[in-house]
């Protein structure tokens, strides 16, 4: 009982004693996000594993049920499982998630009258002594408990207590029939749950696996068009073919909405575009339209609809980027210039981050009097482009808007379409992006694009692979973005886009790559700056994608491990194992009834490095194992390896990580045969 | 906004908008227990600090207070002190605890826009920028926030505002006064909160220092007569002030009530008493009464009266040992037959774990249809002792009896006597033992008595001295009880009672010892258990207090070190060192302004180790120290250390343990000369 349960309940006396006697207590119930204030996350056809502590006085026997319901279901009623005993006071049970929204759980626990009796009964009559008594209260127990039964099950208990009762029955006859299984069976049908305990209510969102497992493949479709023109979306579906060639299951577009004219950005994030510069496809809206229109030199709704299709015919799911602000010539300026803040001089209030300026980009007042309009607008924009089959969606700098207005756009959203998902652009400080994934975003931007190190890898990973984090927060990977080029990508060579690919690949159930700039190793920056040299983000360009150094085969050869090992698909399992050289970083990924995944990694993009990794067995579920055999899959080459501790050498010249699927010497008969 | 405020505030739409824009979100208010669920312990004269991450989007500025309130006290408002943002989106203040009592506590945090607003203009202003514009809107808000104010502020509000919009005045002297701190004090004493986000409430219990740092002396009463006489309270008034000289500050005497005779124990838990066995003082009630009552051979109520106003003269406190059971003969079984349980035969259902029996004890039956008048009265035999001046309870077996029961009785014990400290014997499962702590027992027995090696120690006490634990369970540590006499100490000799003394009187901010029968080094068993051989629970016993080898100068020169150092009288502060030989356990006690204790102990009771010590000199606070002077307390010997790696030797035989004060080198004039 907690103290607000203490306090609700003053009898008469003006005590504060509870109103009845329940005896059981549920702790911690689990898995929880900030005391259940926020839902946990998983994915459909996972288990669900829900724990809880839960105790009673003294020795009695405690049954229970996980009590499980889904949100707005046409059934209203609870679905229930039993408890199992896990040892030490932990109880638990299991629930598969078989469709998507909000899952609403508890558990309920109670004391098993009937279980302790007959435990009773059986240790005393080991023992060798009298349970005559012991045989009546159990009959009475059953007798009591038959009331609660109907038709034939009440037939077989009252039988069963008139046996148990019988003085005239042999005591051995009576005993049996006491501690008869199918007795006890139809007994736990029946249980007497007036005094049950039922912990507080959690909830569990079940998104699409693509909220965990998912490859983005992100471009300018406006760089699409042959010789230097302006692409088009129809342009476009010919990068939308080669992404999906290459295994990417989404495409991301940045903003495809008409680009403002006012204060329009030039080449290098220039102040003033020259005539015929194309802007910032962040600068939205034109008197074409805002954020529901699409950029005429892209081309027409209808276009966007066959780009649409296009990409469902490969499988493929279109991510739309929603960057809530406007350029100075947006439509809703005129329509609603309350949605904006005004200078004290009566002008429009720009973004500036002072001294900081930006002119060209307007942020809409979210606490303005007509707040409620602009919230619904804004929710309105997903709706509509939902409307038009898109699911995945990329908030621009959610930071920078009140988080109340996500989790009630992000829920209005979702509750009409529950298989929408949301990747929170926040590269910003950790509880802000953790307040974000609380609230409902699917997935986030993390900070592997800046980490580097073995040790920075091992310890952010470690943070994202387990609870609480894991249980809210799904990464997605990106080496690099069209707003981040990282110094070692600058300077690394193709090695370090070969290694940063294959950490992303392989670290991360979901990763994306800022496509066409990270196949051609685009690698110059602004000088003293994380900016691209000459940003596409301003510019048209043109991208060679069939240059002999492209990573266009190694991208496809990762993509298409990821989709043959289950334990590439989640980001629990991940385990890191010791290793004699820093510079080689070696993990695992292990999930159920599929085979582990062994990743090396050599860091260091300029030197071949060699050292001995020696390997967690347990951790691999390989305990004991005396010889393995490993299976290179990037380079397709096999060995054996003798148990834990085994040299590893990596030249990044020619391919900066090994992945490995690792097995038990013998395993399958083809591989048995393969070593003999 | 939690999803149930969002649920809460529907809007005429059907939307689930909020009913107002708050930005801030509180997340993770600490310390808190599950969620708030139960409260925080903390003593009296202690800080309170308390933290909460507040989160805002954007680059507003947040301002905010921590609000607090004894409950039930004279003045019902909340008190507030101001945050402070201590970085990484965490804020945090301090509350030093001044009441006994259930103090509650919250944050608020609200946008702080002058001080975002006034930050801006600096930064403009010293980027060289025109400024006008923001100079108006300062002045604006001045004089929005002037209206809160009356009077002199008033008047000084509105004319700052008029100077700093003033045409007139130079610039300079208008950005000086928008930036003047005066100013800025004055705003922050309105601030609008309107829109501020409140933290869940959460509870801390203030309670005596004495419910952390306290010492403990357990006898029988029975056993302090002379000549093998049957001892009375006035006889055992010698014990109590040999307890005070060897510096304990609580005395606890086993229950002192009236011993049943049916079924009373005999010798070494013999099933039948021979004549004139007293039987054990755990089968409490007989036709003179129950546990209200006095056994008669001890003495009187008076008798008791006196003791207890003996103890308060020593500064000692009597602890009762209260066991809810009753003997066969205990007035309530007449009185209240509804009180007990009933066999099916219509017998009294005595304790029993199957198959195991004890006819000697009637459990009480907290179910039972009159449960509310049986739980007042267990209540009330607390309120009885409390008026009798008792204010200190060691509760036998608790967690036998309902959690909620406990809950219950303790909170109206400590309404009415806020002082009051209850001490959890529940040897059990640590779940159970960790929820009698959460819902309102101030002290628990440890596992300690069962923690021999230095990783055993290690892991167990860095659990019990930090979060989560640490805030709901004050250790309390007993190498033996009259229950339990681990069989380290069976065999190892006076080695092993002074090593695992020194080790409970400087793990631990309380522990307590079985005295007579450890002082005097009892170490016989009965074969193959832990008990005492011819237990005291039994029996009358003479113990032989003077003896050569008796521990009592080793005890009294421990209690005085502990009276001494502050750092002892705290349980967190803990830090575990590195040891060469595993059978030195060596660890260090700090706590704010005082002396660092350092504590060696070697572990094998029968042979003398040597070996290195390395100090972690941050945990120390004495970072890159060259040379410590350490003082070993209990021989009153002085060394220079050189650095944080020392050479340590200990023969148990001659002290097993060493407690150095530890001091940067000529820290003290009197110190230094000492070396010179």
């Amino acid at each position: 009982m907690s103290a607000n349960q203490l306090e609700a309940s003053k009898d008469s006396a003006g005590e504060r004693l509870p109103a009845q006697v329940c005896r059981v207590e549920v702790v911690a119930l689990r898995p929880c996000v900030d005391d259940g204030a926020w839902p946990v996350k998983r994915e459909l056809g996972d288990e669900l594993t829900v724990e809880a502590d839960i105790l009673v006085d003294g020795h009695d026997v405690l049954a229970g049920v996980l009590r499980y319901r889904l949100e707005g279901a046409a059934e209203p009623g609870w679905s229930e499982v039993a408890l199992e005993a896990l040892g030490n006071d932990v109880y638990g049970a299991r629930v598969r998630l078989e469709h998507l929204g909000r899952l609403r759980f508890t558990v309920e626990a109670w004391v098993d009258s009937f279980a302790g009796a007959r435990r009773g009964l059986a240790a005393k009559w080991k023992a060798g002594q009298d349970v005559e008594v012991e045989l009546r209260g159990l009959a009475r127990l059953i007798t009591t408990m038959a009331s609660h039964a109907t038709g034939a099950e009440a037939a077989q208990l009252a039988a069963a207590a008139l046996l148990i009762e019988s003085g005239s029955a042999a005591m051995a006859e009576r005993v049996d029939a006491a501690l008869d299984d199918t007795l006890a069976a139809c007994i736990e049908r029946h249980p007497d749950r007036r005094l049950a305990r039922r912990g507080p209510e959690r909830v569990c969102v079940v998104e699409p696996v693509r909220a965990r497992f998912s490859t983005w493949y992100e471009f300018f479709p406006r760089s699409t068009g042959a010789d230097g023109r302006h692409g088009t979306l129809r342009d476009a579906e010919a990068m939308l073919a080669h992404a999906a060639q290459l295994g990417f299951d989404v495409v991301y577009l940045p903003p495809i909405h008409p680009i403002g004219m006012t204060y329009r950005k030039g080449r290098d994030n220039g102040l003033t575009a020259q005539p015929g510069e194309p802007g910032s496809p962040w600068a939205i809206g034109a008197p074409e339209g805002g954020h529901t229109a699409i950029h005429p030199e892209l081309g027409t709704l209808d276009d966007f609809r066959h780009f649409v299709a296009s990409a469902r015919a490969l499988g493929v799911d279109v991510a739309l980027d929603i960057a809530f602000q406007a350029s100075p010539d947006h439509p809703w300026i005129a329509q609603h210039p309350g949605w904006f803040m005004r200078r004290a001089d009566g002008t429009l209030q720009y973004a500036e981050n002072p001294p900081k300026k930006y002119q060209d980009v307007y942020p809409f007042d979210f606490e303005c009097a007509d707040w409620r309009g602009l919230w619904r607008a804004l929710r309105d924009v997903f709706l509509f482009w939902a409307g038009e089959g898109v699911r995945v969606f990329r908030v621009d700098n959610p930071h920078t808007k009140p988080l109340p207005f996500w989790a009630w756009c992000l829920a209005e959203t979702k509750q009409r379409y529950p298989d929408a998902i949301f990747l929170a652009e926040a590269f910003t400080r950790p509880k802000m992006m953790h307040a974000l994934a609380k609230l409902g975003f699917s997935q986030s931007y993390t900070y592997f694009t800046w980490r580097n190190s073995a040790d920075e890898l091992r310890r952010y990973f470690e943070e994202l692979s387990t609870p609480p984090v894991a249980d809210f927060l799904r990464p997605n990977l990106w080496p690099t973005t069209p707003d981040i080029l990282p110094e070692p990508l600058q300077f690394g060579g193709r090695p370090a886009f070969a290694s940063r690919l294959i950490l992303a690949a392989t670290l991360g159930a979901s990763y994306g790559l800022y496509g066409p700039a990270y196949e051609t190793l685009a690698h110059e920056a602004r000088p003293g700056s994380e900016e691209y040299a000459d940003s596409e983000k301003y510019t048209l360009k043109s991208w060679d994608l069939e240059r002999p150094d492209s990573l266009r085969h190694l991208i496809k050869r990762l993509n298409e491990i990821r989709r043959s090992q289950p334990a590439l698909q989640r980001n629990d399992g991940l385990h890191f194992h010791r290793s004699e050289d820093p510079a080689l970083l070696c993990y695992s990924k292990t999930t159920a009834g599929a085979d582990a995944i062994l990743v090396v990694v050599n860091l260091d993009p300029r030197h071949r490095h060699a050292g001995r990794v020696t390997l967690d067995l347990d951790a691999l579920e390989l305990s004991g194992a005396e010889c393995l055999q490993v299976h290179e899959l990037v380079g397709d080459s096999r060995q054996l390896w003798q148990g834990a501790s085994n040299h590893v050498e990596i030249d990044p010249a020619a391919m900066p990580g090994m992945i490995y699927r690792v097995r038990r010497l013998g395993r399958s008969e083809h591989d048995f045969e393969y070593y003999l």
